[in-house]
């Protein structure tokens, strides 16, 4: 499984750097630029793509479309790691085992490779041959009624629940990823396809947050522990670690069963769960 | 002129924030949603809204469709308002005759409001029945071929051309308000069209300059002299204050006759240039 996710992730990375060449990027100047592509660079598991890569093998779709796609969702969700990184946000040194775009460029230059990135994001989305209706999808789910809120809950000391904020803030990213392949080529995409995405992104959180109060820095590429001392609400700050854990493990057995309804062509997809699973424990 | 211009901010505004409430911002954390909602407020000419309002009367959009354009182009403008002022950045206290959104809500909380904007700007874009292309152009224009590569290059001390300068920053995004609503209804937008939007774009700027040169940080609702005192590259420290009112006079006389090949059908955008002028002066 390890082995077909770094072949998964390998091939990814090198058409996804091509793929930027013949982007806008090419027309930013040159600092602005590097920043960008420092940003998108580094040890990663390039979990997010890999998924709509997948998904567009499912459904059908033409390599390029494919590619266009999880291109898409990396680019945002690079866009809110350089942000969420900023002194402003949850003030964070390193990321993807390199120093975080801010501390490499400034703050400034981070706020707008971040901002770039969300544009590029969409003329990345734009190019895929969806339907509108999935550029939409996507704004409203990365926006007000997803991503962006979840960080501000994250952000705010009380209030809302943890796993409304962990739905939000990572599950409707990874949902997306998941469902943006699957629009415009059947009416409207099953719950089947939802659930289980969903369902992915709660137990992708849990893991990380497993990850984060279990391993080393370097293990990481980012600061460990950085929950528990900033204080966050997290499934671990909610059920203790051996209680997170069985919820993990719930989680991921249900997946499992579900994977041959949700995404029946997938053994990919269905090895997944088990395979977040064993990386955190 | 001006009551034309003040009628068609008002029913934009009115109908604007009708529309707000029907977006994924109801389903944002009434924090987020509020800060959000003041940033779109405040003192406010609305130019590049009306812009696009009439452009779409002109190419015959139905009234829903044009909304959502000149929606989607005000919540763009509006973000990189509320990013530009950030201490990182521009650190500007005031904004639209009130506090700067970071002073009055915080930066974090002021970054993510940008952030929601640029996601809504195209969640509204992707409601308007426009071709798929239109996305991508405007996704380019506000990103890494124009807004945002202009922002980077007013940050670094020395380097780019003013003119680029202005006509990235700037020009972009108001050339993308008079072009997005003629896109999918003939072929190929006319280049008349482009060239004029685009020089709409800079006449904007250098009244822009003027008006900060010469007027008092009430009239502008926000801090005044502040490019001369950050030392900033404007049409103004490049020809000197006479230099850049005729520079401004010229380009107003040619967009007054151009206006009859670009936008032959609108009387506004024919006496727009001499009303920008008339203002700053």
């Amino acid at each position: 499984m390890q082995e077909i996710l770094s072949a998964h992730k390998s091939r990814f990375e090198r058409d996804f750097f091509l793929l930027l060449k013949q982007s806008s990027l090419k027309s930013a100047p040159a600092g602005l630029r590097e920043a960008t592509l420092y940003s998108l660079s580094g040890r990663n598991k390039r979990l997010r793509p890999v998924l709509a890569l997948e998904s567009a093998r499912i459904a059908g779709r033409k390599d390029e479309d494919a590619l266009a796609i999880a291109a898409a969702v990396e680019c945002l969700h690079t866009y809110s790691l350089v942000h969420d990184d900023l002194p402003a946000m949850d003030n964070d040194d390193m990321r993807r085992g390199q120093p975080s775009t801010h501390k490499k460029f400034g703050d400034a230059t981070a706020i707008l490779v971040g901002d770039l990135l969300q544009s590029l994001s969409f003329e990345l989305l734009a190019q895929a041959n969806l339907p509108l209706s999935a550029v939409r999808y996507f704004a409203r789910a990365v926006g007000a009624q997803g991503m962006v809120s979840g960080q501000y809950l994250d952000m705010q000391a009380a209030g809302a629940s943890t796993y409304r904020l962990h739905r939000l803030k990572t599950g409707r990213l990874i949902e997306a990823a998941l469902i943006l392949p699957t629009m415009g080529r059947s009416a409207v995409p099953g719950m089947a396809k939802f659930r289980w995405a969903r369902s992915l992104g709660v137990l992708f959180q849990i893991t990380d947050d497993l990850l984060d109060a279990t391993a080393s820095s370097a293990e990481l590429g980012k600061t460990a522990g950085k929950d528990a001392q900033q204080h966050k609400k997290t499934i671990i700050s909610l059920l203790g670690l051996p209680g997170a854990r069985v919820k993990a493990e719930q989680i991921a057995v249900k997946l499992e069963s579900d994977a041959s309804k949700a995404f029946p062509e997938s053994q990919l997809l269905r090895n997944l769960p088990r395979e977040l699973l064993s990386r955190s424990s």
